[in-house]
C-alpha cells in the first residue's frame, strides 16, 4: 500500500515535471519568436527585394539563392538544393478587357489571365457572353447556345462559410476546369469571377488545367475582379446581347530546372526519423507572394532558427523544405517525396504552413486515431497562446505526396477571414502581413515540432522511437 | 424500469431538440450577419462621412444624430437620447517637435498632445531630457536631476504578452499619470513613448490626468512615435545633453452637453429585465475611430438588427447603448448607470464591444461562478464559429458602472494582435476593418445575447425569470 502510494507520488511528480518542462520550453519558443525572430526580415527581403516568384522566373531563382544563403547562415548541419524540372508560364503584357454595351460604348473591367491559360488571338477576342453559375449548367444550356461565346462563370464564394477555405473549395472548380469544360461545347473563351469574398477591383489569378484538351482546342481563360463580375452580370441582365472583349498574351514555355531548398538539423538520438516543416517558395506573379506563401517559408525557416535560439537540439532530424512550384504543378512536392522514397527515408512528421501569415488558430491533422489522440492531449499546452483548433482535415499540398501509414501530416491553420482578400492578387504584399501574427505562427509550429520530437509519433508497424 | 427509460428517452429528446433549436437560431444569426448586416455600411458612414468624434465636437454630435436616425429606421420599440455633460478638450494646431543635437542641428520627430494635456508656452518648450523606464524611477533620480527637464517615459509594451491588452496595461500608467508624477519633481514637460508594439512613425494619443495637481503646476504631455522614441533614446545615449523641443496648443474648454444614444426592443415576457449591448460613440480625433470604437457601436446596433432579421423577439428587454465620452471621462457610462439606478431598473446582462473590429475569439466575463458555469456550458454552440475563449476578466469600461450582484457583465474579445497598431492613432481608419471580421463579431455578440435571453441569468437573491 505504502509502496503503491509512493509510486503514485513519484509518477505524479514525474508527470508534473514533464508538463512543466514542456510549458517552459514552449514559453521559451514563444518568447524567442516575439523578440528575436528573423521571419519578418526574411519576408521583407523575399517580398520587397525579390517579389512575385512564379516557377521558372528570375525571381524564383533569386528566392532559391537567398533562402539557401539564409539557411547556411543559421549554421544548420546540412543545406542543399534538390533539382526539379518546373513548368514555365509567362503572363506577357498586361491584360485588357471591356464590356461592349453597343459598338463604341464600353466599360473597361480588370482581368488577369489564369495561370496556364493560352493567349487570345493577337487582336484579342470579342464575343457574346453566356453567364453560368457553374460547370454543371453547361450541359443543360447545350452547344447551340454556347458555341462561339465567352462563358462567364459567376458563382460567388459562399459568405456563410466560417472558414473561407471551405468557400474557396466550393468555387474553385470554375477556375481550374472551367475552360476545359466550356471548350467541349465550343466556347471561344472563359471569364471566371475572382475567388474573393470582397467586392473590389482586383482580379485574382490561379492555376487552371486543360485536362485532355488537345492544344489546338484550348481556349483562353481569365479572372475578372468581383466588382467587374457584378457589372458584367448586371449588364447582361439589361441586355443579353452585349459583347465582351479581352486580350492576353500569356505563354507556356518548355520546362526549366529549378530547386527545392532544404536545410536540416541532424537528430541527436534518432537521426533516421525525419520531421519536415515547410512552405512553398514559388508564388503568383501579380503581388509579391507575402501571404502565399512567403509567410509559410519564413515561418518554417524560423522553426529551426528558434530551436537554435533556445538551445534545443532535436532528437529526430528536423528538415525545413521550401518547395518549388506548388502554384502551378506541385513538381517540388512530388520530387521531394519521390527522392525520399527512393532513398528509403523514414519520414515521421510533416507540417506545412500555406494558409497565410495571419494569427494562428491551430492545426489540422491528416493522421490515424492514435496519433490524433496524442496531439489532442497537447491542447492544454497551447491554451495560453490562444491556440484552440486541433481538427482532422487536410495538411498541405506540398507534403501530401509524402503520405504514408507511419507519417503524421499537419497544416498550420491561421485565421482565414482576410486570406482571400489577397490570395493570388496584386495586393498579396508585405504590408498586409503583421509581424506579430507571423511570429506567433512560427512559434506555434515550433511548439508542435518540439512536442513531436520529444514524444515521437505512435507507429502502426515499426517500433516506437 | 420501462417508465424510467421512457422518461430518459423523453428527456434526451427534449434536450436534443433544445440543443438543435439553439444551433438553428445561432446558425440563422451568423448567416444573416454574413449576408444582410448593416454594420459595415454604418461604420463607413461614421468613419468616412463623420470621422473622429471626440466628446464635445461637432462630429460627436453628428454621430449622435446619425446613429439615432439609424436606430429609428430599425423599427425598435423606443429610441432616445440621454443627456450627459461631457468634457471638451481641443487639440488645436498640429503639434511640432524636434531633437536638437546641437544648436541648429535638429531632427523632427512625430508627436501628438495627450488628451487632457495643457499647451506648451506659445513659443514651445525646449529643455534637456531625462529618460526613464517608468514612474517608479523618478524618486531615485530625485528633484535635482529632474527639475526644469523634460521627462521621457520610454518603457515599451512587452512583446512577449500574447494578449496585447496585457502589454498595454503594463505601460499605460506612464501615459495616464506620467505628467502628474513628473510634475511633482519640477519637470517642465513629459514625452511618452506611444503605446504601440510596432516600430513606426505614428504618435498614439490617449487620456491622461493631472490628478490633484493645481492648474498652475500642470505641465504639457505628448506622445512620441515608437520610431521617434528609439531615435530620442539613441541620441541621448550618444549625448545626454541634447535638448528636445515641442509645441502644442491644446486646450480644455468648459463641459458641454452631449448624449448617450439608446434604442430598445421591449421584452415579450420579462420586459422589466434589461439586457444591454453597447460600445462608445466618441473616439479620438487623430483617426476616424473605426476600431475604437466605431466597430463596437455598429456591432451593438447590429445585434438588434439581426434579431429583427431572423424574427427573434426577445423575452427580456434588449437595449443598445452608444455611450458618450469613454475616451476622456466615462461620463456616458456613469450617467447611464446613475439613471438606471435612480429608476430602479433591473439590469441582468451587459455586453460591451470595445476591443476592435477584428476576428472574434470569445468573451471575458465579470460574474459569479454559477453564471460563469452557465456560459461555459454554451461553449459547444460556439465551436462551429471558431469561438473558443470563455474566460473570467474585465468586461468594458462603459458598462462597468452598472456592476451589481445580479448582473452578468461581458466583453467581446476579438483577436488583439493588430489592435495597438491603430489604437488612438491616425491610422485607426475604416480600411483597416475587415467586413467579415466585423460581422462575425456582431453575430457572436447576438448569439450570446440570444442564449442569455432564452435561459436567463442565475440570480443570487431574486427569483429566476
Amino acid at each position: 500500500m505504502n509502496k503503491a502510494i509512493l509510486f503514485l507520488a513519484l509518477l505524479c511528480t514525474f508527470l508534473l515535471q514533464a508538463q512543466s518542462e514542456d510549458e517552459k520550453q514552449i514559453r521559451a519558443i514563444y518568447d524567442a519568436a516575439l523578440t528575436e525572430a528573423k521571419a519578418y526580415d526574411w519576408l521583407n527581403h523575399l517580398s520587397n527585394q525579390i517579389g512575385g516568384r512564379l516557377s521558372g522566373s528570375v525571381q524564383a531563382q533569386q528566392a532559391v539563392e537567398y533562402t539557401k544563403e539564409q539557411l547556411e547562415d543559421l549554421g544548420l548541419d546540412r543545406v542543399w538544393l534538390q533539382p526539379v524540372m518546373v513548368p514555365k508560364w509567362v503572363r506577357g503584357t498586361p491584360e485588357f478587357a471591356y464590356i461592349e454595351n453597343k459598338p463604341g460604348v464600353t466599360n473597361n473591367v480588370p482581368i488577369c489571365a489564369l495561370g496556364g491559360s493560352v493567349a487570345t488571338p493577337d487582336g484579342g477576342l470579342k464575343a457574346e457572353v453566356i453567364e453560368v453559375q457553374g460547370i454543371e449548367e453547361l450541359e443543360a444550356i447545350g452547344r447551340d447556345s454556347i458555341e462561339g461565346k465567352i462563358v462567364f462563370y459567376n458563382r460567388p464564394m459562399d459568405p456563410t462559410k466560417i472558414s473561407t477555405f471551405s468557400a474557396y473549395s466550393g468555387c474553385v472548380d470554375q477556375r481550374y476546369s472551367g475552360a476545359a469544360e466550356a471548350g467541349k461545347y465550343g466556347a471561344a473563351g472563359v471569364i471566371v469571377r475572382s475567388m474573393n469574398l470582397r467586392l473590389d477591383d482586383l482580379p485574382h489569378t490561379g492555376s487552371m488545367s486543360y485536362g485532355e484538351t488537345p492544344v489546338e482546342k484550348r481556349i483562353p481563360a481569365a479572372a475578372i475582379s468581383t466588382n467587374g463580375a457584378e457589372l458584367l452580370s448586371t449588364t447582361l441582365k439589361l441586355n443579353p446581347n452585349i459583347k465582351f472583349y479581352f486580350k492576353q498574351s500569356c505563354k507556356q514555355y518548355p520546362d526549366v530546372e529549378s530547386y527545392n531548398v532544404i536545410g536540416e538539423i541532424r537528430g541527436s538520438e534518432h537521426p533516421e526519423e525525419i520531421m519536415v516543416v515547410g512552405g512553398h517558395l514559388d508564388s503568383w506573379d501579380l503581388g509579391d507572394g507575402s501571404h502565399d506563401d512567403g509567410a509559410g517559408c519564413v515561418q518554417s525557416m524560423e522553426v529551426l532558427h528558434l530551436f537554435k535560439k533556445i538551445g534545443y537540439k532535436p532528437k529526430r532530424t528536423l528538415r525545413v523544405v521550401m518547395f518549388m512550384n506548388e502554384e502551378n504543378g506541385l513538381r517540388g512536392g512530388n520530387k521531394y517525396a519521390q527522392v525520399a522514397k527512393s532513398k528509403n527515408e523514414q519520414h515521421v512528421f510533416a507540417l506545412e504552413s500555406d494558409a497565410g501569415g495571419f494569427t494562428p488558430r491551430g492545426f489540422s491533422f491528416d493522421t490515424d486515431e492514435a496519433n490524433f489522440e496524442q496531439v489532442q492531449s497537447w491542447k492544454p499546452l497551447f491554451e495560453p497562446y490562444m491556440i484552440h483548433l486541433f481538427v482532422k482535415g487536410g495538411s498541405g499540398a506540398d507534403i501530401g505526396p509524402l503520405k504514408d501509414e507511419d507519417l503524421v501530416l499537419a497544416g498550420l491553420r491561421p485565421d482565414s477571414q482576410r486570406y482571400f482578400d489577397h490570395h493570388h492578387a496584386e495586393n498579396d504584399t508585405f504590408e498586409h502581413v503583421n509581424k506579430r501574427e507571423l511570429e506567433l505562427g512560427a512559434a506555434t509550429m515550433a511548439s508542435l515540432v518540439y512536442l513531436v520530437d520529444k514524444y515521437g509519433i505512435i507507429k502502426s508497424k515499426k517500433v516506437k522511437g
